[in-house]
């Protein structure tokens, strides 16, 4: 790495990361390949914590009062249920000066003045992580949050280390693209759970559906949603939509979805 | 084309497209790409059959008593409400003999059989078809059913040069399959019109998400639907369900959505 690099300046940054699930997963080689110093993957469960840690030589602890207190940058990226707790106890330990993040999209930044912090802001990535599957960072949109304009530098600094999609998003922006995510990815991935379990039930392979659901999703790329639209509910063929009920009918959850959906779809075509 | 491929002898099938939808313009140029001779495309929108017709060099026509009585093959692509009525004005008009195929996921095959043909079946294509957008049609599953074994091997014979995955499957699944793909496309599609319309009020533009969308459904190549879901409604994140729930409070069918999916989802994590 060139000593005149921006990567050599952030490359003196040390961050400790406290969390071990989905986000803390692919946050942590993304910040060592963005040049951070990354000094300890802290997690409740210690074994979650040593799977993040070890495999980038570095230390791993899941007691809080063993986190070092002089890192740059403490980044929180534990369940929102979690969250609160955490945030209270770093802040009391490592005191208020460092920067502080956290990674939630439901979770305000006054989270952060109440626990007593004076520096810090929110790292929100718009994606789905698994443990299993590796995803692009750099292509991931981050939507960030700062408690004011200097602190804002330093956290545009990390997004745009991390990614090239940085933009800015107050807490209720930021909860309305949370929700849309819900929308787009959990309910989106709700329905193919309903059509993974129509299909078992009759020993279909769900494969079969793969290019259906990657054809839908490509589709947005060069159309709107509305305009992206097919099927019976959109072309009001209740004929249909009256058969697939009466084959639901016996699963009160599936009828309800299908009544309700095809209605939303109908009203708004 | 050589004398002795498999194409010159299905070149010599005759084959008339009635309708001028989505599914026909598709399937339009994948037959003739198949060597079929396309002899003519009917509608009863004449400029419908002409945009699929010219570019291919075929004959098409918006008057039923005018569509070639000769042809080895008739398929019908009119939409689900259209079907019954073309179904038996074709039959009377050609005769009993010839190959009738349809289209639709959801009408039986008896259809044919109370309209008199004598060889008939089903050739339903498991995709999303937009006008504006190229399908890889060999990628597309075809499920096929015939009045014969006879008759099978000649449908099998024709999706099997449509595209490399076709299987048999009777009324029963075959509904089956179709209310799956309306769930995994058509109701994916709509979580994403919700997402772009919640967006929208924020204008936040849609594309923010299009990463997500495609990790969502490129997830389903490696992981089940249910070891894909990731959100608050698996994690049983009430506080956060709660608090998007108050923001869709004014909104009756995103609100009714939210709860009746993200319980679904709970349900059966």
């Amino acid at each position: 790495m060139g000593e005149t690099t921006s990567e050599r300046v952030v490359g003196q940054k040390n961050v400790v990361l406290l969390g071990a699930g989905r986000v803390a997963t692919h946050l942590a080689p993304a910040l060592v390949k963005a040049g951070y110093r990354l000094v300890q993957v802290w997690s409740r469960t210690e074994s979650s914590a040593y799977e993040i840690a070890a495999p980038l030589g570095v230390s791993h602890s899941h007691d809080l009062d063993a986190v070092p207190t002089n890192a740059d940058i403490y980044i929180v990226c534990v369940s929102d249920s979690a969250l609160p707790e955490i945030a209270k106890r770093i802040v009391m330990r490592v005191g208020s000066a460092p920067l502080f993040l956290h990674t939630a999209g439901s979770i305000g930044i006054e989270l952060w003045q109440r626990c007593g912090a004076s520096n810090y802001g929110i790292l929100y990535p718009l994606q789905t992580f698994s443990k299993e599957r590796s995803v692009n960072v750099n292509e991931v949109a981050f939507f960030v949050e700062a408690s004011n304009e200097k602190v804002m530098s330093e956290i545009e600094r990390l997004a745009h280390n991390l990614s090239r999609k940085v933009f800015r998003a107050d807490s209720e922006r930021r909860a309305r693209l949370h929700i849309s995510a819900v929308f787009a990815c959990n309910f989106a991935n709700a329905m193919y759970d309903v059509a993974h379990r129509l299909l078992s039930e009759e020993n279909i392979p769900f494969e079969v559906l793969l290019p259906l659901i990657d054809e839908t999703a490509a589709k947005l790329h060069t159309l709107t949603p509305h305009d992206a639209q097919t099927g019976p509910a959109v072309r009001g063929d209740v004929a249909v939509m009256q058969s697939h009920m009466a084959t639901l009918a016996c699963n009160e959850d599936l009828y309800a979805m299908y009544a309700l959906i095809s209605n939303y779809i109908n009203r708004n075509k």
